[in-house]
């Protein structure tokens, strides 16, 4: 047992969000002298998870602190399972994208294997290519669905039609480098993103809402993803909002603030047709509003309509200290802001929406992926030097 | 400083939850050894706040682990300001009401210094019939509004008309024995009242629901109250679940859950003239509607339908280990099960609903009250013999 093990992982989470931080900042944000600071980062980097150098500009005089930087080498695999598209990324300890590939899907009929066989040729792909002394510390998947803590199952995923589908040890398997596969929703994923990394930073107590087809939510709670009894908390899309001639939804009710607020919803309000649909149909409707397409614009504002309703009954829920909207809610928050805020200014009260900040997400397309980035270094980040578990995270070398 | 800090609090909150406890189980619950529990003790016998006897029935050949039970003369005043009453109750360490006094009041128009001055008058009555000995360690008080945590401000109180009321510390001058009085809303207070001691007992994540003229809602989120930002989340009552023609609330606004599902919905539904209201004019309609009153049958199947979407939306949003009705919802629950279990059942996702509990207040009437004692005693509980504070819990004696 080391006697540094819990701030170990501290440091290294330190630098892995911030990036190249010195010694002098480590110790005054982890609340340690300098001295522990240099005992732990010989550790990571015998480990070979970070490195030290003299920070850019400093000469002569002086003893500047040296600086802490993630190691280039440490990467996870992150898979990224949306409505209408698989993507996989290797991303490097610190949060850069080092790598991607990506391939469209179809919306419906697609079963597991052929989405887990794509997933890890893709995964393999970035294997190969990546440069020599690469090491991958984990693998982290978003999927667009509801998710079983533990073992990655799909317990629920509407719009691909899949319910209790064992996703993650699928995947697992297909991939083959002997590492599980841990794997969230979406919306969780990019709650936890934007907090890390994005419009979120020091807000503990936050809301995302990623929209495609569907619309999820990631809720913190005090800074701390809202998991409920079995972890199937925060399915904000199936909160009804309409219960009088609602929409269908994909769920089977009717009048959910998915069915009233996702694509099919904006596209069907502009009287355009559902088929080829996805970020871009989506960007289409909103660009039209703005130009003075009539249609277009009834719909972006019908729409923001029912997306005010659902964010004003989420504030007066949680007071959040930000709602971020994400995915395609991006471009129909900007578009139909003011919809949403005159919701919000009739139905929230006024003492929990007087601090809550709405924006769109920082982290753009990318927010459930790094999110997912996320889920592959947790062990690391736990346990860097695999103390706990007895393992050594240099013993998956590249594949 | 006393090494047993962190403990002696541990120790105090296990008897007062559980009630006596021998030393045997103190030591299992807490994972210390006897010797350490004997220590704690005898340091909370010296403050008096414990006693240690003898197991009832033990006698002989053994040595049988001693019981710790909380001093019966410690106790806080607990405020209860609802709607339609106002009490104040001596509660003791342990939990039990040892007296109480109320007093009817009228809805509105009411100031706070009247009911400032009642509420200071009844608890002075109770604190002269104490017997001598009597210790009083707190003052905890709950209020049907949103409160600012920290000064027990009433941010917003519709239901009496208040804004931005001093509530916590006018009643605290008007007592003037030295103390503050915490504050919290009631439905916050009654969620995690029945957690300690109520239908909750063991489930971290709870819903607590609260019925008057106003529907208020107590959220854990793993065992913690939700609070939000500034501590004003749980508003379920302003939650918009009737977007076209709802009744109108009391914030302003139409189709609120509390607007479709409180008491004044459930009357005017039933045909009933909104004059004299309160819990007995709730039950007069589920009463009928038992006994086959047409119009006050289907009251309560409206109200029922409406209350169901409510806690449809929340289990989606929350995924509870369970949902407890308490105020007058006790009584619609009860009447209208099948209407909200239909609506559960019909909006809520499976893998979200299939482990929620839906039950009602085990506190019942009491539930709120015994949530602001539990304010009271948070103090003492956390620092028992005043190490911290350097005060003495035996400073303030009976007035």
């Amino acid at each position: 047992m080391h006697k540094h093990r819990p701030s170990l992982g501290t440091l290294l989470h330190h630098v892995h969000v911030s990036g190249p931080l010195s010694r002098a900042v480590l110790a005054e944000r982890m609340g340690v002298n300098r001295s522990t600071i240099l005992a732990l980062t010989a550790d990571l980097i015998a480990a070979g998870l970070v490195s030290e150098e003299h920070p850019a500009g400093t000469t002569g005089a002086g003893r500047p602190s040296l600086v802490v930087r993630p190691a280039p080498h440490v990467f996870v695999l992150a898979f990224d399972v949306a409505v209408d598209r698989l993507t996989v990324a290797r991303v490097g300890l610190g949060g850069p994208v080092l790598d991607r590939r990506s391939a469209p899907r179809t919306r419906t009929g697609v079963d597991l294997g052929p989405v887990v066989r794509k997933l890890a040729s893709l995964g393999r792909e970035l294997l190969d290519a990546a440069p020599p002394g690469s090491v991958c510390v984990g693998l982290g998947a978003s999927y667009c669905g509801m998710i079983r803590p533990g073992d990655g199952m799909v317990r629920y995923g509407p719009e691909m039609g899949w319910v209790d589908q064992a996703f993650g040890t699928e995947l697992a398997a297909a991939l083959d480098i002997g590492r599980p596969v841990t794997v969230g929703n979406e919306a969780h994923l990019g709650a936890l993103a934007e907090f890390e990394r994005g419009a979120g930073v020091g807000v503990p107590d936050l809301i995302y809402l990623h929209g495609d087809v569907g619309v999820g939510g990631g809720i913190l709670v005090g800074g701390k993803l809202l998991g409920g009894d079995g972890g199937y908390g925060c399915e904000v899309g199936h909160m009804l909002v309409n219960p009088s001639g609602g929409r269908p939804c994909l769920c089977g009710s009717r009048g959910c603030l998915e069915a009233e607020t996702g694509e099919y919803a904006l596209l069907a309000a502009a009287g355009r047709a559902p088929g080829p649909i996805g970020a871009e149909a989506v960007r289409a409707v909103t660009r039209d509003a703005r130009a003075g397409d009539p249609a277009a614009a009834a719909a972006v504002a019908e729409i923001g309509d029912w997306l005010g309703i659902g964010v004003a009954n989420l504030i007066n829920l949680f007071n959040p200290g930000v709602v971020i909207f994400g995915g395609m809610l991006r471009d129909v928050y900007t578009a139909a802001a003011p919809q949403v805020e005159a919701r919000i200014a009739h139905h929230a009260m006024p003492v929990s929406r007087e601090r809550a900040r709405l924006t769109v997400s920082a982290l753009a397309e990318d927010a459930t992926l790094i999110g997912a980035a996320e889920l592959g270094f947790a062990a690391l980040l736990n346990d860097p030097i695999g103390e706990r578990a007895g393992r050594s995270v240099t013993g998956t070398v590249r594949a």
